[in-house]
């Protein structure tokens, strides 16, 4: 970090006294893991080209400031527009042979990483950091044991009218019915190990600022030692919880629409958290406080990461990701 | 790797004795880049993806044999079906919006990193070898001084009819016109820096199998410092070239769909070489007894990877992958 520059007095041999102390200052960076939703990347695909770049860009600037605060950063993102986007194309398009959803996942990390990368990067040079950002791609081993495949509760891509979802249904795609149309259902299995986390762990000990397992990561299955990919997605949050424990972070931060973790979100009696223990945590989720498929994963991959080791999790915004950090803003999830 | 254990008598402390063992052998190791086309991967999307699946299998197996035999390998590929198709499902099927070519080229990095980091894996594990491979989404810095935006010469995607031609004309497409029809041209500048060749050559400096550069590269120029997508699209060996160049490689490998290079190729006196000089080879060039857009870029790599420093290159067909490497096959460019 050239900031280093300005607090050393430097005489005979600049280079080397500068080496030195940037490396003593990378091992007391504090580690942490942050995952983005699909609100900090927008839609790449049906958005405008040049409106994402300018949303991504947003969102690398405020990831910047964190690493220029002294952490040691690893990032982590949704995919769930783009997947969706892939997805329609193959199906509406007929162009092509479909692709099941562990090579899509793989191109939405392609896709994503990239953009991140750059901009991350650019935002990084513009304060004169020397930080180099990495995206590796990541396969993340999923849980085959348990009913997820059995029972698919994931919705994903196009919405389908009744007729077409008839034709689909009876050629064994699943689907379920929302207000909005039929959707194709997929199953969404507990994430169980980073197979990329060596490489991972070993590029931030240099110095690298990481991407990894971008849309929860490409789901395989180990059977016998062999890899193999499977039809399923995996939560962001979840996976970014065990990335965050794989690679030692101290920290795990999810930037998610809101400020705050609220119980009786929506209702007059609405109260917006600033710290939960794990236990509370636990409760709350049983007592129905939280969505679903939105805040309820999110507690839980904060719980699972200070259960793992972790000291602390928190949950806020993009725009209050430093203010969380310094504790003035966002919900922890303690132990 | 397990096949030491033979050598080695075991005593009190086997893992003591096998890792002082294998860390020397890896020092020995060759560093080499390998770079495969598209006939190496198959048309994953257009064809069937489990036929695409075997295809990609039987490339690792070769390649795993090659790592096996004490290569420290950094592999390198083609994209040109698979970003052709994507090109194909943007334009024909309406549905999103189309992204640039560079956020084209990271999604077939994704992509295809993925098929061929999961499958040269399965087949290191094997054969009881212990080494990882990762996917580094990597990002090339191109030459836009030259002619090349200006006169754009890389058909790439869909062959479009003359009316439907004319319209893309009339709305500022660049096209050519051949035998099949009217295909869009874009710029194919030259490579001159990999991005993130810090991180590549660490990974493989710590023991990993490292995909990189996928699809020649993601393309993008620097301006004061900051880097820019650009559309274009690189080929994919003078950037293996650079590549093998950067990560220090010793040898760099370019597998094809013949044997051999040969002079008067197709001709009654078709000669195929062993082995030929940086200068006989660029004599060769002159002379024109390559292909424009196939041979030529291939030999032109070899020349550049040994003026940059490397000890000899080798064109050759993934059949004959360790033959060649032994001597016994391919042709070999030389100082």
């Amino acid at each position: 970090m050239l900031l280093l520059l300005e607090d050393i007095k430097v005489k005979r041999k600049p280079i080397y006294h500068i080496r030195i102390k940037a490396t003593i200052l990378t091992e007391n960076m504090t580690r942490i893991v942050i995952a983005i939703g699909g609100n900090a990347i927008l839609n790449p695909v049906k958005g405008n080209p040049e409106e994402a770049k300018q949303k991504i860009d947003e969102t690398c600037r405020e990831i910047a400031g964190i690493i220029d605060k002294g952490y040691d950063v690893v990032l982590t993102h949704g995919n769930g527009p783009q997947i969706g986007n892939i997805l329609a194309m193959q199906e509406e398009c007929g162009l092509v042979h479909p692709q099941p959803l562990d090579v899509c996942g793989a191109q939405t990390q392609g896709m994503l990483g990239y953009s991140l990368q750059q901009s991350l990067d650019n935002r990084l040079k513009r304060r004169r950091m020397d930080r180099k950002v990495i995206t590796v791609l990541t396969q993340v081993v999923v849980d085959d044991s348990g009913s997820s495949f059995e029972n698919p509760t994931k919705p994903i891509g196009l919405y389908y009218q009744e007729y077409r979802a008839q034709e689909m249904i009876a050629l064994g795609t699943r689907m379920v019915k929302d207000k909005n149309g039929y959707r194709r259902v997929v199953p969404s299995p507990e994430p169980v190990q980073i197979v990329e986390d060596e490489a991972i762990k070993k590029l931030v000990s240099e110095g690298f600022t990481v991407i990894a397992a971008g849309g929860g990561g490409i789901p395989v299955i180990r059977k016998n030692g062999l890899l193999t990919g499977v039809e399923a997605v995996i939560d962001k949050d979840l996976t970014g919880s065990l990335l965050a424990a794989s690679v030692g972070a101290e920290l795990f931060l999810i930037l998610t629409d809101v400020d705050k973790v609220s119980l009786n979100y929506g209702e007059d009696n609405q109260l917006e958290l600033d710290e939960m223990t794990v236990l509370e945590a636990g409760r709350y989720i049983k007592e129905g406080h939280f969505g679903k498929g939105s805040m309820e994963p999110k507690v839980r991959s904060g719980i699972n990461f200070v259960n793992s080791g972790g000291r602390y999790a928190i949950i806020s915004s993009l725009e209050k990701a430093l203010p969380a950090l310094e504790g003035t803003a966002g919900t922890r999830i303690i132990r």
